[in-house]
This record gives structure tokens, C-alpha cells and sequence, in this order.
């Protein structure tokens, strides 16, 4: 396999979490995250009201709850940093929201390819993060991650549908597109807000960071790992 | 304390669970219960997306993964009695879904009031009928009761919304009082419609159950504690 989808390697000594820029850093990571899943919640739950069957709807109110559950591990660790983790999520909420505003699904197929890109894509941009963590918050962040059973669900109805309707495909795989370009959006407007997030990824001085290839190849292992839910889903990227 | 407000002692041998009237009976009360979960679900999503600040959206969304935790549970056992629990939920949706759409709250303290009023007293009937069920069917319905998380914080902010707005009082007072009119008005159908249930209480030729003193003495029991939960709440009933 190339470099390029490699999962970078932990970072030996992360930056001890006495380190007040590091706490910043990773109070704003932390407040992003439970931010956008208290907005997964929300997002879920609307998609369950618009779910054609029963089971379905159960299935994805379930998947709700499963998103909120983390929320709670979230702003306890932000807690154990002293910090509140209202205010914590306060910066992420426009940009989150701004997200969610430009990109409402117009049926029930959006929703679901919405969810299963959207979450992936943050779900890989918070496992690349990791690797410059402290092992408690890094165990965290790496956990809530993987709970979700969004994945099968969604592959299997999408593949169904377009089964049913060919012209589907065409719509969701520039709807994927859509929603790569809106998320890259709002990611960029966060880095140039938030100083101490954005050198926690590049490093500073006396900190290990990503070198400009390093953020390049990062960004290289997020758009395939994209295409690759697309191409799961039967769709074109 | 008067004889009226006591809960029913455990009936001493309860129906065994092979008894096809009891099943069919067990069946339709989880099923009930599972689909008033679901609805309770998005109900307290919908509020969720009402609420005035992030912290109480938290909450509510919280509410709403507790009363969805559930619902496996009572498929479980649904599926331990050999039945389908969708099949079991079907007969439920259109009482239960009307219930809804007759007591569509026209705020967030609407929302609230229903929310604590409403489960209330479907919890309270649930700890009626649970006298009637076998050992562990009985755990089962008492134990989902009891985990919410509700009463705390819609007291509090219901009391606070009246202390600031003391016309807020007489609203919420009449919509308790039709909330109560409709809950009534659905169980009664479901009485009429699902006789396995209704024998339950009732009892049969060999099988113990509410005579109709009793039966009168458990209504008012919930009217009492409807009365109760309203007085908590700062509200005439």
C-alpha cells in the first residue's frame, strides 16, 4: 500500500497536558467534537422522522443516541481540563451549523449519504489528530469513534436504491462532492480561527507538528479514504 | 395514607407465560410501551430543537436516548415470547401517533408539561399493570420507568418560566387538563380494541383481576397522582 494511506504513527512523547497552548488545543478539539455530535444527534433524529419503515426508524434514532452517549465523555475529559464545556463548544457551533444549513439533505437518500460521508470524513480527520494526543484524550477521541453502526446500514440502503432507481446514483455522487467541498469549507474557516488547534497540527518551536508535506500527505490519505466511501456506496467521487 | 393512592400488592402467581392469552396479552402491553418509547423519542428530540440554550438542548437530547434505550429491551423480550416486535408495535401507532398529533405543544413549556405529564402517567399505568405480569416481564416494565431523567429539570424550569411570566400558570393549568382528556379518550379506544389487554386487568374465569371496585380505585389512583405531578409542577389541575 503507498505511503500516502498510511495512518500516521503515534508521536512518542506527545505534549504534556500541562502545557497551557496544549490545553487550549485540545480543549478546542474536544469542543469541536462534542459539538458535532450533539449536531449528528439532531441530524439523525431529523432523518429518522423522514425514515420510510419502522425499523428503520428505530435503527436510526438509535444511532442518535449513540452519537449523544459520546457527548458526555466529551465535556467530562474538557472538565478535567478545567475548562467549561459549553464555552469549549461555543466557537464550533457557527461553523458546524453553517455546515448543516448549507448542505439539508432534500430526502431521505441525501441524509443517509450525508451522514455516512460526513461523519467518515470527521471520523478520519479526528484519527489523524490523535496521533498528537495525550494517551487519555487520545483513547477517548479514538473510542467515540468507533461506536458508530451508521456504516452497513447506510451502504445497504443506498445500494438498494440505486438499484431500484439507476438515475439515484448520478444525484448522491454529486451530492458526495457537494458535501467534500462545503465540509474543506468550513474546515479551512476553522484552522484561520483557531490559533492554538491549527499549531497543534503544524507543531511550533518545541513541539513535533506536521511539516508542509506532512499536512499535504494528510490531506492526501483524507480525500482517498472519501473516495473510498463513495466507491462503497456505488457512487462515482 | 387512604387506601386509594397505595399500589397494588404483586399478585402472588402471576399467570405463567405459556398461557397464549397471557402472551398475547404481555405482547401487546410491550409492544405498547416500545412504540410509546420510540415516540417519546422524537417528541423529546423535536423539543431538543426548541430549547433556549445548548445546555437544556444537552438535556433534552439526553432524555431522548434514555427513552430509546429502551425500546431493545422491550424488543427482546417481545422476541422472547416469540413474537415479532414490529408486528407487536403496529396496533399501537395510530392511538399513540393521534395522542401525539391531538397534543402538538405550541412551545417549549407546552413541550415540557407534556412531557412530564405525559410520562407520568403512562408510567404510573405501566406500575399498575406490572402487578399482573410474570417476574421478569415485570422487572422489565418497572425498571425502563425508572431511569428517566425528566422530572428534575422540568419541574425547574417550569417553576422558574411561571415565577417570570405568572400568566404562563393558567396556559400550562388548561393544557394539563387536556392532555389528561386525551390520554383518557386514547386509552379508552385501545381498551375497546384489544381485548387480550383489557382481560389482563380484568381477569378471567381462572386467571386473577381487577373487579370493577378495583378498577375504579386504580383510575383514581392516577388521577390523584396526575393531580400530584401537576401541583409539583406549580399548576392547578
Amino acid at each position: 500500500m503507498a505511503e500516502s494511506v498510511d495512518a500516521p504513527a503515534p508521536v512518542a512523547n506527545p505534549v504534556p497536558d500541562t502545557d497551557p497552548a496544549y490545553r487550549e488545543a485540545v480543549v478546542d478539539l474536544l469542543g469541536a467534537i462534542a459539538y458535532g455530535e450533539i449536531s449528528a444527534f439532531e441530524r439523525l433524529a431529523e432523518d429518522a422522522k423522514l425514515a420510510p419503515t419502522l425499523p428503520d426508524k428505530v435503527d436510526l434514532a438509535t444511532m442518535a443516541s449513540v452519537e449523544l452517549a459520546k457527548v458526555h465523555r466529551l465535556h467530562d475529559r474538557i472538565r478535567s481540563f478545567g475548562a467549561d464545556p459549553f464555552d469549549a463548544m461555543a466557537p464550533f457551533s457557527t461553523p458546524i451549523d453553517e455546515f448543516h444549513g448549507h448542505t439539508a439533505p432534500a430526502d431521505w437518500y441525501e441524509g443517509l449519504v450525508k451522514a455516512y460521508v460526513g461523519d467518515g470524513l470527521a471520523n478520519d480527520f479526528y484519527r489523524e489528530i490523535a496521533a498528537y494526543l495525550d494517551p487519555v484524550t487520545r483513547d477517548l477521541v479514538v473510542s467515540s469513534m468507533e461506536e458508530g453502526t451508521h456504516a452497513a446500514f447506510v451502504v445497504d440502503r443506498v445500494r438498494a436504491g440505486i438499484v431500484e432507481d439507476p438515475r439515484l446514483g448520478g444525484r448522491l455522487a454529486l451530492w458526495g462532492r457537494r458535501l467534500m467541498g462545503e465540509a474543506l469549507t468550513q474546515a479551512q474557516r476553522v484552522a484561520a480561527d483557531r490559533d492554538a488547534l491549527s499549531a497543534l497540527l503544524a507543531g511550533g518551536v518545541d513541539r513535533p507538528g506536521l511539516d508542509l508535506a506532512s499536512l499535504g500527505r494528510m490531506f492526501t490519505r483524507l480525500t482517498e479514504r472519501h473516495m473510498a466511501r463513495m466507491a462503497e456506496l456505488g457512487l462515482e467521487a
